[in-house]
């Protein structure tokens, strides 16, 4: 999907929610394991009822891998699902990989092409040659770790290195590789200040920024602060959203409250 | 596996050498793509050829995700084998994951409890609460990625920080996380000199060294710099093992090649 498509997205449905199908079988209503593939038919009803109110969805790899080989299936099935009866919606692989460049080329290849996301998560840690292979895809982007949600984002990310924070450094740098119009960043909404600083440095890029909700960040502060003219921010919910509910009626509870964030959302886009 | 049992069978075997099973199918020996399960056949074949040369093999992650479910199965497939055949044998998923608590307790049972291997590699920007929940598991040992062998070590790794190198706070703050004599660190051969500094702050911790043979590291350099009082070095070769040959003596060209650096890690070994 192009940025273009993506951003018109946005506009017509007043959001920029993306939700995440971090999907845990001891989490979701008892009565789907009885099902043969519980977690696509979680993913299935979860989607079709909250794709009114949101612009992308992200499955994060570890909730799939954990159940080996039906996980991986199951895995396959949401992104066809998403991208054969919403291609209007975009997609994001949570996988945050990266690896020396051969091996990237073939992680590049499994989310973009075999699996066919629009987006995925790349870690920095490897530098420059560890996230160009991803690059090279059109009309893919990579999302790379800036500043993360959790405590220990303090613990080497906000380390000065030449005058400045490294999450800065990698921003610093990452602008200067091949193809990076291609990339996106995640900036965890546990610390929406920095979103200001990061916007000094990325004015037009999109930031993915988890943790709104369960993991304390707040949705004002975030737009506060991180709203590009093109909004720009793609602002993820998981366990708010999925599991609304663990009864018979937890899509429609889980519709309802991708419905409340969008409204903020909306609320939010009508006062810039 | 114990890291005394790891040692032990290094002792035995004369022999720090891990394997490296990134099977990319348009390198095998083409008369195996007729065979149910390329991937697997060649796996086993390669192990049953240099067990005897090897105290580890890692698959990387990367070339088997990228086979979707089938790759998936054959790793779940050449795991197996390794354990029920070989339990001798330590294994790694060089998977390079992390990622905030709850998810990496997701991964760390993949690769410990579903998939059964005895180490994976992990990434560290995301800091300690991405890593200590690989640490709980007993027995099992998580690999931090230090130093790389690629070009992009440079880029952030060795910036500088509180006075010295970046690689060098990921491992000085990594050796107060809990449970923090269950990690092993990746330091790339192609910088033998840097493990010397890498011993001074890690003098008995195994470190895991790709990048020798294809990536152009040097056995003696490494060894010369490496080596501990317990050997404490696993080094890795992947491509000038597994693929010496494409023709059907590919396993037993395997076999010499494997045999060669054993030959040569034994006499280094004898000279201490």
């Amino acid at each position: 999907m192009t940025i273009g498509n993506l951003i018109s997205e946005i506009e017509k449905k007043q959001s920029f929610l993306c939700i995440g199908l971090d999907v845990d079988l001891e989490k979701i209503p008892p009565f789907l394991l009885q099902t043969d593939d519980p977690i696509f038919e979680f993913n299935k009803a979860i989607i079709d009822a909250t794709h009114n109110y949101a612009v992308a969805y992200k499955p994060n790899l570890a909730f799939y891998e954990a159940y080996g080989l039906q996980g991986w299936q199951s895995l396959e099935k949401t992104i066809d699902y998403l991208n054969a009866h919403y291609p209007e919606l975009y997609t994001i692989a949570d996988a945050k990989r990266g690896d020396i460049g051969n091996t990237s080329a073939m992680y590049a290849r499994t989310f973009f092409e075999v699996l066919n996301f629009d987006a995925v998560t790349v870690a920095p840690y490897m530098g420059r040659d560890s996230i160009e292979p991803f690059l090279t895809f059109e009309n893919k982007h990579t999302i790379l770790l800036a500043l993360t949600s959790n405590e220990g984002a303090l613990d080497f990310q906000t380390l000065q290195v030449n005058g400045e924070e490294l999450y800065k450094q990698v921003i610093r740098k990452s602008k200067k590789w091949k193809n990076s119009d291609r990339l996106m960043y995640v900036v965890g909404a546990t610390k929406a200040e920095y979103l200001a600083e990061i916007r000094k440095l990325l004015p037009h890029s999109f930031l993915l920024v988890p943790g709104v909700g369960a993991q304390g960040g707040n949705l004002q502060e975030v737009c506060k602060y991180g709203l590009s003219e093109d909004v720009g921010l793609l602002v993820n919910s998981s366990r708010g959203i999925i599991y609304a509910s663990q009864d018979e009626d937890f899509a429609h509870a889980a519709g309802l409250k991708a419905k409340a964030l969008q409204k903020e959302m909306q609320t939010i886009l009508n006062d810039r």
